[in-house]
């Protein structure tokens, strides 16, 4: 193998957020118009340069007088006014008020001089005289002093005074007494642009072709990288896919370095482009520290490129995320002049007891459920980093102290969500995929299901970490549960359209040379096919396993529901295990085996949580779901 | 006046709402790029259309083998596999792997034809011929089992399943798992347009001249509701200013109608330009309500316009935002498909009794301020709803039901915060405005003032609600409070540059008929005046009143501390009562009369408030912003 680093001397995770602390991120302020300050944060204090509001100014409908031509008016003894005009709001006054003399006023108007207060036009009375068309005085029927009813020039924000300080984040109300202010346009915080350069020879960007026989992957960190710094109140820009080219990433790494406040290399597992990018940061900037002892993220180089930070994340998504979460992303908010927002952390209690001893930090990927008493409880996803489904079936991580040996259950941590928009899982299925769950799902509000098979899910069921499980088929684990409600569907041989090779049942597979995808051993199916099978030797008077050795394919088993009947459907397999369902939506021809039950069981202690409440309901409810997938019956509680 | 309407028969908020929830604001769906996804709404289920990964991937760096081959390997006694080739991530294996045969391969490659397993390079070693310069065989000192350190094809998604459900929010996480699968767009809820019309001859927009004779005013309500809009999750679309016209505000109201999912309309708060739209939504369109049992916005109207819905906000911008905030955004958050977020309220405890019994709905506006126990404490901020400040000087609303007659003090409310994004203050600070305190200000992290004054402060300090007082010049109430420091500062009279009345002091406002402006009776610095004026009174042997009657302009108080220079500066004023220090930077000429005491005091049970220490801690030294202007003194406690 080549000369890769081996990291051998970890540094402390504190000194590598000091590292990071130590980079500066934090552009030049700039000028935005204040359309689009909202979230911005305020470069320098604002004073006010003009009053607010800007003139004497009327603040009910009325009648504008001398306030002490009012004194002793009442409602028994009104007293008369002359009328000498009206004064609209927008337009400048072309009267002036002597005494006894009153002006029709309208809210917002500019008292018209001479006058000093307004009267309420409820307590007055336009008296026209018998042969005019429009009124010629107003009787009066209550006193009010002057200043009444009116806002005095610079009474809201007086000229000079200081309306809001530097840092203030810029919300609706900013915006405005801003805009009162008459400023159209306002001095912010910069924000810091994150240059995001994806590595490695073997990603390619969403949207284009894949070749998985070249085992290409699509890039899952640029776009994931760029919406963390989004969030943390950055600006991304992602560079063209770099592979592991020398000269190539030099020119990438540094071109990024001069548009960016910060670099961000991130993408491959592959050793060599990890390899190339250190180097092109130790040739060409300042590397000051190379990797972290933290689980995941050991990698990790952090560094300066010509007048840009540089931050090197580990490959694996769910990694790279983590990395950025903890020690990149507040070093953004921080140069962004942004708080972590308060819904980003949640606290739970561990849902089971789990061991460390990692002798480093670990920030371990955790999923939340809710308890029937509504906590929240807190379990480790852990599909192994170079899972992307880690992403969404984890919440968030739990940073676990190098010392600690392990989180006891009802250990109460902290969990830093992958966004502050995350939400907890309103239920949590575990189970057996099925085309009719899928449909009954997209029903429930941020409903999380792991499609983990019906004897895994039973198992997790019985670990009372999930609210419900999902069982299709025969079953041999005992948990108590409570039944919801299910279905049941048409299970067999999936076979190309036409049926080329004329299957016709279970005895083909084993009596002639064909090509078989089965399931995994989870898959609620596959017990059902186990079944059949065993039900065959039987009737051959023969053994399951001689039976099983003899079907070519038997013992690979798929994960996903659809896998074998894809795999018949791109020509890489004769028969694959299926639902009825599956062979029509994907246009195959179908040998039907047998019909399984699915049921839906759960948790005793969750069986009054909303969300499953919601799934019960849906389940008695939704017979159109079952009615529209060919073999599949509704068969409720 | 007009025939405006008085909406006798209010409605019931809650029939207001259920009105609004009736209306359609939802757009149809729409495709976006994922690299713009964030934020959004998916619209419909995604499930995944391919494998990830798509091909058996060595998870580690290694030697690719068959796994039996291994069996039987340890440390003390490794077997040898000849090497066939090297598999790099991202190319395609061009060899096989026979027994008793080895592939060097990079984590991420394709597993080549014939390997089953992974032997990791930390287990292994290299061996070269004597003669050769590559090696060509390696020592494997560990077993493998078949698929240890392989993750199949499928495993992490497979092909078929359920990815995303309808109506998931994306954040980062869900991004990834999109780029996983390739899609490089996205079916997201569509954003809602919201067209926001602002009516009333008196509103110009920021940025543009102010007329503030013709009774002029900035629109505060476009930019603040627009900046509401799009918190919730809308899209704003400011339509140009509307005046009063009928035939134009139908023009621009329909225009908008056609455009957006909902019209606002919003501004002003004259009765003619409420009716004009009043009478076109009734004429073209159909006007569900008008009118709801709630202060403040009793005059808003409902209805639809076109395909749109309408709404028409109060024309007071503290009214129109928390309309918008109570009614309109959950409505626009709906139609987005997105939550309230978390952080839109807050719990608190009245700080004092407050009164009711309005026998409606009161939305009423409150401040936030901590208590010595971090308690947060809620406070009524009524300054009339035509004030611009309540909006930074509340932080949300609270709602007190009709039949409430009063809040008790330390009574449990609930704030609706003005947005989110609202904190509440580190510090509330009240009492004299100075341009010293501002600079101190802005060296603390989101403190809160109020230039009520220096009497009016410690009035308020002794209420104990807010930290501290600011109190400048002679002070004639005893308040128990903490000295935390403070300064002095020079005073006197402000005069045009060059000083053309050669005005010499005191006697010459009392002697001459010059146009004076003084300050309010809340200021510090008129007591040091009044305090002036009664030592001149004793001098001449006659009463304070004689001499104050005898000043043109004595009684008119100022709210601002710039207020009299800047009428001096604009030629309206000969004299004006400041500051050495603002005559100074507005370039007047300044007669001094004498030096006052400025000191901040601090309610004895919040000195140990952080807020309350960092401002000690910048009282003690920040003597630069002392030095930086002109007659002040640090003077500290």
């Amino acid at each position: 193998m080549s000369d890769r680093k081996q990291f051998r001397d970890l540094a402390d995770p504190d000194v590598a957020r000091e590292a990071i602390a130590s980079l500066d991120l934090a552009p030049d302020s700039e000028t935005v118009p204040l359309a689009e300050a909202r979230g911005r944060v305020l470069a320098e204090r604002i004073d006010a340069d003009l009053d607010v509001p800007g003139f004497d100014r009327a603040s009910v409908d009325g009648y504008a007088v001398r306030g002490r031509d009012t004194f002793g008016a009442d409602e028994a003894d009104p007293i008369e006014f002359d009328l000498v005009g009206t004064v609209h709001a927008g337009t400048e006054p072309e009267i002036e008020v002597g005494a006894g003399e009153a002006a029709e006023i309208s809210t917002g108007a500019v008292m018209p001089a001479g006058a000093d207060a307004v009267v309420m036009v409820e307590r007055t009375e336009e008296l026209t005289d018998a042969d005019a068309e429009t009124p010629s005085a107003v009787a009066v029927r209550n006193a009010v002093a002057p200043g009444d009813n009116v806002m005095l020039a610079g009474t809201d924000v007086a000229a000079g005074a200081r309306a809001l300080g530097p840092g203030t984040r810029l919300t609706p109300r900013e915006i405005g007494l801003l805009s009162a202010l008459g400023l159209d346009e306002v001095p912010v915080r910069g924000t810091p642009t994150i240059g995001i350069v994806s590595t490695g020879d073997e990603l390619v960007r969403p949207g284009e072709e894949l070749h998985s026989e070249r085992g290409e992957i699509y890039d899952v960190n640029s776009y994931t990288i760029a919406a963390g710094v989004e969030e943390a109140g950055g600006q991304a820009k992602l560079y063209p896919h770099a592979g592991d080219d020398y000269a190539e990433m030099e020119r990438l790494l540094l071109e990024a370095a001069d548009e960016c406040d910060l670099v961000l290399s991130s993408g491959s597992t592959s050793a060599s482009a990890v390899d190339v990018i250190y180097r092109v940061v130790e040739e060409r900037g300042e590397l000051l520290l190379h990797g972290v002892a933290v689980k995941p993220g050991k990698p990790m180089l952090i560094g300066e490129l010509g007048d840009s930070a540089y931050v090197g994340l580990p490959g694996y998504p769910v990694s790279a995320l983590t990395i950025f979460r903890t020690f990149v992303a507040p070093a953004i908010r921080e140069a962004a002049a942004l708080p972590e927002p308060q819904t980003a952390t949640v606290r739970g209690r561990m849902a089971r007891r789990e061991r460390y001893a990692e002798g480093r930090l670990r920030l371990m990927p955790a999923g939340l459920v809710t308890d029937a008493d509504g906590e929240t409880l807190v379990y480790p996803v852990d599909k192994g980093s170079g899972a992307t489904t880690s992403l969404v079936e984890a919440d968030g991580v739990v940073a676990v102290d190098p010392d600690t040996e392990y989180l006891g259950e009802g250990e109460e941590v902290e969990v830093q969500l992958f966004s502050p928009d995350v939400r907890a899982p309103t239920l949590l299925a575990v189970g057996e995929d099925d085309p009719a769950l899928s449909r009954l799902l997209d029903r429930l509000d941020n409903p999380r299901f792991l499609p983990v098979g019906s004897r895994e899910g039973l198992r997790r069921l019985s670990n009372t970490i999930p609210d419900v499980a999902v069982v299709a088929g025969p079953v041999d684990r005992d948990v108590e549960t409570v039944d919801l409600g299910g279905w049941t569907r048409e299970w067999g041989l999936v076979v190309p359209a036409g049926n080329p090779e004329r299957v016709d049942g279970l005895g083909d597979l084993v009596d002639r040379d064909l090509a078989f995808v089965n399931r995994g051993r989870d898959a609620g199916i596959r017990a059902s096919l186990d079944a059949a099978i065993e039900d065959l030797a039987t009737e051959r008077d023969t053994s399951r396993r001689e039976l099983t050795d003899a079907i070519r394919g038997y013992g690979v088993g798929t994960k996903g529901f659809e896998s074998p009947a894809r795999a018949v459907a791109r020509g890489s397999a004769d028969v694959g295990l299926g639902l009825r369902a599956t062979a029509d939506a994907l246009g195959l021809d179908f040998v039907p085996l047998g019909t399984e039950p699915v049921r839906v069981r759960a948790n005793p202690d969750r069986v009054e949580r909303a969300g499953v409440e919601e799934l019960a309901a849906e389940l008695e409810t939704a017979s159109d779901v079952f009615a529209s997938l060919s073999g599949y019956d509704h068969d409720a509680a």
